[in-house]
């Protein structure tokens, strides 16, 4: 009972009221920030306690983040989807996210697979084009699982060209659909005449083009790209204004000493110099490369795949391969275009967080502090975000460095027990669609990782871990 | 008597070791940094309190750097120098830097004179040409007193394109050679046969191909590029490698469309397309095109060129017209490639300050992290020298902001009273020339403008003020 007669000394951990209740009686308490593991999600907590400081994890980490430093994306060619993708065949269209039913998708990733239909020619009219994609004779899937990404909507069908990425290391190849530009466009569920034409002349000049230029000047390294676009104001999500600068200086004497006619090359010039955005589609390939690279090692808890359908947000683990991990996809706080407000946005969309999977974007925003005009914020928020995810990542990419953070490589390899530790969540610099088809783009902004993926994923991890 | 009783309390101005030998005595003494003004120089000193808190002297420098900021640098055409600059008649050489004689100019100027003899056909071989530019029948004179800037030695000859670079509010033109790339180039004094022939294939092909681009784009407003550049990384002064790619991006259109052929034209996207610096020499005429808007305001300090012709350095202020103000070159302290030393290095050289004097280059560091892997220090170090700048400047320019900064805008328009008064020297990026005519770049790194310029200029400044 002497506990009562001498002056008390607390250490409170967690809660703030039960100090403040000490300190208003006279008592002495020290603050220690803590909280339950994994926000107090029991079986994540139980997994978590599992998979920390668990040695197969930790090499198998050091495997994955190894992997993914050493992949060497190459862009190789271009070619229609059908001839290039595996798994391409008969009348399917790939989508953005994880996977997601006709009925349950969002409204641009409904318009936009209406605008492929037509594009395609399966469908004369919008109408029949819904009706036939809502009969089930065409089949939808992910373009994660052809080895695919796609910005927002992310429809790619089979006569769309797609970019060719081989992964220098190991010869496994990644694709992205090509950038439209902005306005209506078809990622963004606008499916006009104006969107189909564009996307056929896409498919024949425009290709014709890149394949010719791609054949002259052979392969291109992409990361030596990218890093140079870093150090030149861009994070190769939402600011590809260097990187599309350099790609076509790339590409130019390439092209001109192609097969290329002088008419297709001025158009195909023409439209990629009036796109700060051209880049976007072969940033995201790379990325995808990367990553693919460190799929697959059994007992990795470094994330390998986030991406958005607009109704779910879906991550994967390199030690549970190509098991989604899914929660209701976030609406995203940013900047809006005169006129609209988050009551338009639809929820977060595309595989585009492919970027920040791989250390770029969010991730790489202390490289990129004029995004801060697009996304919202100060110069500062920027670095202070590539600052924040050096706590959730396995290490840094000295291929990328920051320039405004003296040159240190960016954080890499999302570590997803670090995120339910830390509560730190991914950053993810985005666009943001209207919700409703055809409309386009209403804003950009920043938005976040659900922690419900990364909780789901660790209990699975842990799952199949064997007794250690 | 009374004060050797008391405890002594000092104010200590200036040197600190009579507040050291207070304080050892046991005294207390608080030290106020102080200097003479001017560094003790008697006139300058007597010169700067004529001309600070002169009303007429504010105002002065109210209407020149207004008329900075309202310049508008338009990109007009390209043309040989003998045909776009006034006085350009005969044989007339353009240098670097304020006058010179030949037998007193350094190494890479002589070595850069006498390759534009040879380009021009008036000598045969290199030692004729010396004999030909000895002999006093070739007209040398600054390029700045043809409305001209050139990079390190600056050699203008009458055969040789100029851009032409209109300054829309005044309709004044200015003008810059074209960038010729790295490595045996004139402007550093070498001379040999490749030296020779890629001037006459610039004067030939280039020129062709960028004067049907430009007839078919119309002008270009270079101040909206800059801008853009330097939320790209660039300083465009030693880094325009953003700069570049932009210029090229939006040529390229017009050059597609234009009457160039397509060999021209793949020659001249390839030479522009493998060249950081391209768009150097740009970036000068538009600074030249800004600064010439704010001269022969009477009574304005602000400095309107700084210059360096390898021997000496020279300023002019916008109060005294045409008038050089001049010291010593200083010697470049930076980074060397591999086997050279400050040794081997000629003294700072080149119209390239115009930059900086137009408040680009080292005032604008902070936009341009990355360039310190090019003249030394770091990223921090980067933004400092444009913190800096702030003190010796009569105001930011909002048309050029600095993502760093939080989009501050650079400071610009040096008010020489301000450098004599702080003794903060203006910053300048810089590359660096061997002293021997025809090595070439042997490093690059940062240096100041000397003091002694401004001191002189300011007691001509207040010679010429009348009594107020």
């Amino acid at each position: 009972m002497r506990l009562f007669d001498e002056t008390l000394e607390v250490l409170n951990l967690g809660l703030g009221t039960f100090a403040d209740a000490i300190e208003t009686a006279g008592g002495r308490a020290i603050r220690i920030e803590w909280a339950p593991p994994a926000a107090g999600d029991h079986a994540a907590g139980q997994a978590l306690a599992r998979l920390v400081n668990d040695a197969r994890v930790e090499a198998a980490n050091r495997t994955a983040f190894a992997a993914y430093l050493a992949a060497q994306p190459v862009l190789e060619g271009i070619a229609p989807a059908r001839e290039a993708v595996p798994g391409m065949d008969g009348r399917r269209i790939l989508h953005a996210g994880p996977p997601i039913a006709w009925a349950h998708m969002c409204g641009p990733m409904q318009g936009a697979i209406i605008g492929a239909i037509l594009f395609e020619g399966w469908a004369a009219d919008p109408g029949s084009a819904g009706h036939l994609a809502a009969s089930g004779e065409v089949a939808f899937a992910p373009c994660h699982h052809h080895g695919a990404v796609g910005p927002m909507a992310g429809v790619i069908s089979p006569s769309m060209p797609v970019w060719i990425v081989r992964e220098a290391t190991r010869g496994r190849r990644s694709f992205s659909n090509l950038n439209e530009g902005l306005g209506k466009v078809l990622r963004f569920g606008a499916n006009g005449a104006e969107v189909i034409a564009r996307l056929r002349w896409m498919a024949g000049p425009l290709c014709r083009v890149l394949d010719a230029t791609l054949r002259q000047a052979g392969g291109i390294e992409l990361k030596p790209l990218i890093a140079q676009a870093l150090h030149m104001g861009d994070e190769v999500h939402n600011r590809n204004a260097a990187a599309t600068s350099l790609l076509l200086r790339r590409l130019l004497p390439a092209m001109l000493q192609s097969t290329a006619g002088r008419d297709d090359i001025t158009g195909a010039v023409t439209f990629i110099a009036g796109s700060d955005h051209f880049f976007l589609n072969l940033s995201m390939a790379a990325c995808k490369a990367m990553l693919d690279a460190a799929r697959d090692v059994p007992a990795s808890s470094m994330v390998t795949a986030m991406a958005r359908n607009g109704v779910a947000f879906g991550i994967q683990l390199s030690g549970t391969g190509d098991r989604w991990f899914t929660a209701p996809a976030p609406v995203v706080d940013g900047l809006f275009f005169p006129g609209y407000s988050t009551a338009d946005a639809a929820p977060d969309l595309g595989d585009s967080a492919i970027t920040e999977t791989a250390g770029l974007g969010g991730f790489a925003m202390a490289a990129a502090p004029a995004i801060v005009n697009f996304v919202g914020g100060t110069p500062d928020d920027a670095i202070a975000n590539s600052e924040a995810m050096g706590h959730i990542t396995l290490g840094r990419n000295g291929g990328f460095t920051l320039p405004a953070m003296n040159f240190t490589g960016t954080p890499a390899g999302i570590d997803a027990r670090l995120v339910a530790d830390t509560r730190l969540l991914p950053v993810i610099n985005t666009g943001i669609a209207h919700r409703e088809a055809g409309i386009g783009q209403i804003g950009a902004g920043i938005t976040h990782a659900p922690p419900d993926c990364f909780a789901q994923a660790l209990v699975a991890l842990a799952a199949a871990l064997p007794d250690g």
